[in-house]
C-alpha cells in the first residue's frame, strides 16, 4: 500500500489517495491521526457502482465524511474494468447488453446479469480483502470492519466470506444473479438494507426476496420513497447509527 | 375531561388517570408540568390492540415514557368494547370468529375482518377526537400531535379525518378490511410503518401492499426480525426519531 496524495478537508478529515499494486483507493481518517496509544479507529469500506471513483467522489466523500464524524475511518478501492483501471471486454460486453435492453424498455435476461455481475464478484471480492489487510495494519486503524453500499452482491461475497466484515449497510438493487440469493442464505452478519421503494431501475419483488433469503439473525429493511440516488438524509443517518450499534 | 388519580412515576413522569364521559383514558407529561410561559410539550397519542388498558399498561407506560424522555407528552384511552368498558356483542361475536378460524388454521374470511375492524373505526376515531379536543385544551399542551400504533385501521382513519395528526408510527399488522386499503391513499401526513419480518400472525404481503398503497409523500417501511411483541429496541428509537424530526 503506497500513499500517493494527502489533503486535509476543511473539516479536519484527512484525506489519503492510495494504490494498492495498480488498484487506486482512497482513505479517509479523522485529525489528528489517531495513533495504538490513543484509540484506533473502526473503518467502514465505501461500495459503489462501478462507475469510476473519479465519478463517484462527491458521494464517496460525503459518506465519508459522515462516516468519520461518527468515529470511524472509511476507506474504498476502484472497482476492476473501471475508473483509470484497464477496460475489461467481457464486462464492457454485458453492460452494452444491459444499456440496450433497458434503453429497449425490455427485461434484462439472467445471462446478462450473470455475465455483468459475477465476474465483478469474483474478481473484486479478493482485492477488497487485500485492501482490508493493508488498511487493517495501519496503526490509525483497529477494528471491527464494516461494509456499506455499491454492488449488493460483492456486499453479499464479502460479508459470507470475509469474517472480519463484522456488520453491513446494503442497497437493495435488482441485477442480483439467482446464484448469489443462496449466497445470501449463508450471511449472518447483521444487515441493514436501503430500499428505495419507487427506484424505477429497481425489481422490487427481487429485492423484498433478497432481504428474506439473508441468514443473519438481525437485519433491518429500510424502505423509503424516492428515487435510486433519492436516499433521505434520515436514512442515511439511521445506516450511520446501525454502524454506530455495531462497530464500537 | 375528568383527571381520577395522579402519581408520580420514579423518572418524574406525571401520570394521570382521568375520564372523558364514559372513557376511561391516561395521560403522561412531564414535570415540572409545562405551563404556556415554559413551553408546551407536542403530544404523541398511544393506539393499542382491544385488549383492555389494564393488559396492556405496561407496554403503554413504557412507550409513555420513551415519548416524555423525548419531549412529548403521551395519552391514551380505553377502545370500545374493551377493558372496563361496556361489552359490544358484535365485535365479540367477530372476535369468536376469529379465535376459531386462527386455531383451526383456516384463512380468517374477510366478512370476519370487516366485522372485527370497522366498526371499532368507527367507534373509536370520534372517540379519539374527542379525546384531542380536551387534551389541546390543557395549558401544558400544545402541538403538533402523533399517532402511534395499535390497531392500524384505526390509525388511518384518523390521519385521513383528523387534520390535527402531523405524523403517525404505525404497526403494520394483517386484519386489514379492504376498504382501509382505499382510506390508506388519501393519507398524506409523514408515516414510519414498522413490520415484523416473520410475524406469524401477519400476512406480510399484505402489510407491504397496505404500505405502497399510502399516500404520503413521506414514508418508511422499517422492518425487523422477531415475532408479533418481538420489537426490538433499536427499532423503538427509530420511531422515536421520527417523531422527534416530526413533532419539533
Amino acid at each position: 500500500m503506497h500513499f500517493t496524495t494527502e489533503q486535509r478537508l476543511d473539516d479536519g478529515v484527512l484525506e489519503r489517495a492510495f494504490t494498492l499494486g495498480e488498484i487506486p483507493g482512497i482513505l479517509w481518517t479523522p485529525t489528528p491521526t489517531p495513533t495504538p496509544a490513543s484509540a484506533p479507529v473502526p473503518l467502514v469500506l465505501l461500495g459503489h457502482p462501478p462507475l469510476g471513483l473519479r465519478a463517484m467522489y462527491p458521494r464517496l466523500v460525503g459518506r465519508a465524511r459522515q462516516a468519520v464524524a461518527d468515529g470511524f475511518a472509511a476507506a474504498t478501492i476502484e472497482l476492476p474494468g473501471s475508473g483509470d483501471r484497464p477496460r475489461w471486454a467481457a464486462v464492457e460486453q454485458a453492460r452494452a447488453d444491459l444499456r440496450r435492453a433497458v434503453e429497449a424498455g425490455e427485461p434484462v435476461d439472467e445471462e446478462t446479469v450473470d455475465a455483468l455481475v459475477l465476474p465483478l464478484v469474483e474478481k473484486s471480492v479478493p482485492e477488497w480483502q487485500a485492501a482490508l489487510d493493508a488498511l487493517l495494519s495501519l496503526p490509525e486503524i483497529g477494528g471491527p470492519v464494516g461494509y456499506s453500499g455499491g454492488v449488493i452482491s460483492i456486499g453479499i461475497r464479502l460479508a459470507v466470506v470475509e469474517p472480519r466484515i463484522s456488520a453491513a449497510v446494503l442497497f437493495a438493487g435488482s441485477l442480483v444473479p439467482a446464484a448469489m440469493f443462496e449466497e445470501a442464505r449463508q450471511v449472518t452478519v447483521p444487515l441493514h438494507v436501503l430500499l428505495q421503494w419507487d427506484d424505477a431501475g429497481n425489481d422490487r419483488q427481487a429485492a423484498l426476496d433478497l432481504f428474506d433469503a439473508f441468514g443473519s439473525k438481525e437485519k433491518t429493511l429500510h424502505a423509503t420513497m424516492g428515487g435510486h440516488t433519492g436516499v433521505p438524509q434520515f436514512a442515511g443517518d439511521a445506516a450511520a447509527r446501525f454502524f454506530a450499534r455495531h462497530l464500537k
